[in-house]
């Protein structure tokens, strides 16, 4: 799976967060990151270029601070020229059919905010319709949302949950599954195994291994037993 | 009561009905008509004329093609320069407390796929969210949104009825109660008289008057009746 990520931030060298998230991405050649502002700073978008990139990748993840409930203006601009009719719907071409869009909302308001009673008064759900909208228009699949609330707050524990999660939802198919979560957390030890050399430190990866390997297998005997009543 | 209407419209001079809703509106001191695109092609926006602009008017309305289940990006970008913290929120400013956010929204596809089960499947209050918020956050009032279906395929009588509708929402003082809207209409009839010099078409529009008057006359006596019930 390839993953696009559209970044629209017209101050991204002063963001802590843009910063870490780049940062929190893996070397791949399967992970391409696209900032609009750094790539047409006079803001002429190459149309062409743009609609190349969408079809070579399979996950297309929105990625921008949260302005006024919305995306910063260039990557609206975007939308209105590259997701042309013909190209991204209508009856002569449907080039995003089938791939995935995502989105990832960095949020200046705490979470409780964003619901009746809150001074937002409206859940990220609700305010993300337009872009479910697009989604549905473009017969792409609308992953959940990943909205990172208030980061300038987040304890060094939670950056580094965050970090985890926001490299599975750029880089896990079947995101949010939990039998995905497993096998991508076994894939990071596996890696991670190659890496290291002391002794001590392998042998406490080959028990993490074994312990998702053991809640597995007693997921499934679960599973079956419940599968077996309901029959 | 004087009315802002902010257009955002990259190629305004292509857009019949961006052209038929400017020719609609009276010529007043109490309406100004400001196109973004046009007063900065640059895209530079002079943020303190905007906002003394918003501190001159009551009604602030956006108009603008529906792109994306949005608005054009030079719209958002405006936005996020102009609504800055301590002029439009925040502890040391609340300008736009009191008044009303109103949108004009020209919409190319038909009204029935607004909702479940139709090619654009949520309704514009539900794609409108944004802007809810914005007002609900500048504490502002937030008017029922004036949209627009496909305008090309308008015959001239819908289009003579969209001309008052949309002259009502601009110019109106509690835009959508018919007590105003008979109030509206007979000061329309009453600068009528003024131009017209044929006796007929007086008695016509004497005639008319009555017939509003004649109706309000009886809606208030129902209602005086009800009113004694419920008591």
């Amino acid at each position: 799976m390839k993953t696009l990520i559209i970044i629209s931030h017209p101050d991204i060298q002063d963001s802590s967060s843009q910063r870490f998230l780049q940062e929190s991405l893996p070397q791949s050649v399967d992970i391409t990151v696209h900032h609009l502002e750094a790539v047409y700073p006079d803001g002429k978008i190459d149309i062409q270029r743009e609609q190349q990139l969408l079809r070579e990748h399979n996950r297309i993840i929105f990625q921008f601070p949260f302005y006024w409930y919305s995306s910063p203006a260039m990557l609206k601009h975007w939308q209105d020229e590259v997701l042309a009719e013909n190209f991204a719907y209508g009856a002569r071409g449907r080039s995003l059919q089938g791939k995935e869009l995502g989105l990832v909302l960095v949020i200046g308001v705490g979470e409780k905010e964003y619901q009746v009673g809150g001074t937002e008064g409206f859940s990220i759900s609700t305010l993300t319709t337009p872009y479910q909208a697009l989604a549905n228009k473009l017969q792409m699949t609308f992953l959940k949302p990943f909205p990172i609330f208030q980061f300038q707050y987040m304890t060094e524990h939670e950056k580094m949950t965050l970090l985890l999660s926001y490299q599975q939802y750029v880089t896990m198919q079947n995101y949010d599954s939990l039998r995905e979560k497993e096998k991508w957390y076994l894939q990071q030890l596996a890696k991670l195994k190659i890496e290291v050399d002391s002794d001590h430190t392998l042998l406490v990866i080959d028990q993490m291994e074994e312990v998702i390997e053991d809640h597995r297998m007693e997921l499934d005997e679960i599973q079956m037993y419940i599968d077996g009543e309901v029959i």
